[in-house]
């Protein structure tokens, strides 16, 4: 199935265009679980990497059916070495099973022959000693920097074309130091995140599903909302995925330009206002993780809702 | 040790400026050591890292007295997982026990608070269930993307600072489309890649060694000596490392404008060309990988001391 059309369609399953950040931080983990994996696998990387999916199946069974997708973060897995990134297939083979879009949040890019390796292992697959075909990563879409321009990007298309994934380039990032380079004004008068869009739309070609959205989408940070306003124009058909919302300092009206008149078109991300809500809302034990997961996430996809009417 | 201080070291001791990139692909190795991984693993993933691990380590003890570095590039380990990342790993250990400085070719990037994971894990150290700090990857640099300005950099300059490491920051790289973002002029009259340099070197700031060169290095296409001149002029201190001699068409000739008069201040790096020569140069099997290696990382530091007089 083409992705655009797979996360549309889960989004108006749900009625909700959020997704849920699955950023793991041991410090934050509740203490029952960091406990528990310590004396299980002595204070190691196979220990965090425990308490990390742990924590990430409580997380998706308390979400799942009220967010379309979640976003791990592949930097909190990878940081563990090969326990993490354990960790991290089996927090994506989990929420696909419970009925979840997984987007990986991990920015890669190189030039054309190594983007393979990671477009191939992350959306695809990779060959085997005997020539052999098999699937690694196994998600459904995975954000990409594209510093590198057009034949770092190639190898992603190619693989959303063929397995149909998708993936989420950066335009506009949502943290405070993304003017440095992505503002910066060009003799045409665009600025680089605006040629940056454009070149996101040419990528897009060819990769629309049924509804119109292309799987190549856009990141573009909710606490920028004039300048998404702008992108929505340069990029009508590319999906936005908005970063920035909540512990950043993004609200849901900060988010609306980043949507379509069609109420379509972004897909709003909170990660640790979410996961960790219960060291952030009154009221909740770290013994009840889950529910404060779950009333947070309400209370997100509520305030969507009212600010999008829908 | 710094850094800087200590790479120029190690390229001073070998009187080459060279980096050999340990980017395996599974079809280019040995069919000998395919089939014995696919024998004892199955035709998994684990057998390709297993045959990687055991190619890198040939390669190794093939050049580590030729050459001060290796860079493994990422993207070929992580596209076959946990095994892939573990056999990551311990190519960097062993390149260590041989005295090589390692140079991980990575490209991350990411918002303040993410990148601290990412320059933890591959620099620094990280935490544990317990509040211990435990060292995962080990690697003395990184290479870095800075699309996302500054505080996505801090991460990493402070891990250099504390641990005595390095990064490299991607400024003109070595492909054909770099130039699509990298090349835009700017209404200031700079290119996007001038404005990356002068980035770079305020980065670098407090990060010299005793030599006077910086521990945030840059990233410069051995394709591109034009513009590697002039970023020269605009990052003195930065250390280049040089994608894009050998199998991209670089040759000795055009990485010179890399190099300061001192003949300091560049690595240029050889992927293909070194680890793969036993498919492309003649009177070597494949049971001879070794031979080829080491020949034509023989070869290609006796092209740099001719062309910059060493």
């Amino acid at each position: 199935m083409n992705f655009a059309d797979l996360l549309i369609q889960k989004i108006e399953e749900r009625n909700n265009p959020s997704v849920v950040g699955l950023d793991p931080r041991i410090e934050n983990i509740p203490s029952s679980i960091r406990e528990e994996k310590a004396n299980k696998y002595g204070d190691t990387a196979q220990a965090v990497a425990a308490a990390f999916l742990e924590f990430n199946r409580g997380i998706i069974d308390a979400v799942h059916d009220i967010v379309p997708a979640v976003k791990p973060q592949m930097a909190f897995y990878e940081q563990y070495g090969p326990y993490g990134v354990e960790a991290f297939i089996e927090t994506v083979k989990y929420a696909k099973s419970k009925g979840l879009v997984v987007i990986e949040d991990a920015k890669r890019n190189d030039i054309g022959s190594t983007a393979v390796a990671y477009a191939n292992g992350h959306l695809g697959e990779v060959a085997t000693c005997k020539g052999n075909k098999i699937a690694i990563y196994g998600v459904d879409a995975i954000t990409v920097n594209a510093y590198l321009g057009t034949d770092g990007i190639k190898p992603f298309v190619d693989n959303i074309k063929e397995h149909g994934r998708g993936c989420f380039i950066l335009v506009k990032t949502s943290n405070k130091s993304s003017g440095e380079l992505q503002d910066l004004k060009l003799q045409d008068g665009n600025t680089v995140y605006e040629k940056m869009a454009q070149l996101v739309n040419q990528w897009g070609e060819g990769t629309e599903g049924t509804l119109g959205y292309s799987s190549v989408g856009a990141v573009v940070g909710a606490t920028y909302p004039q300048e998404a306003k702008r992108l929505r124009e340069i990029m009508p058909k590319a999906i936005f995925l908005v970063p920035g919302y909540g512990a950043q300092g993004g609200g849901a009206d900060d988010v609306l330009p980043c949507f379509n008149p069609d109420k379509r078109g972004a897909i709003v991300n909170s990660s640790r206002g979410i996961i960790f809500a219960y060291q952030r809302r009154e009221g909740f034990t770290e013994e009840q993780y889950k529910e404060a997961a779950r009333a947070a996430a309400e209370d997100m996809r509520d305030d969507l809702r009212r600010a999008l009417n829908l």
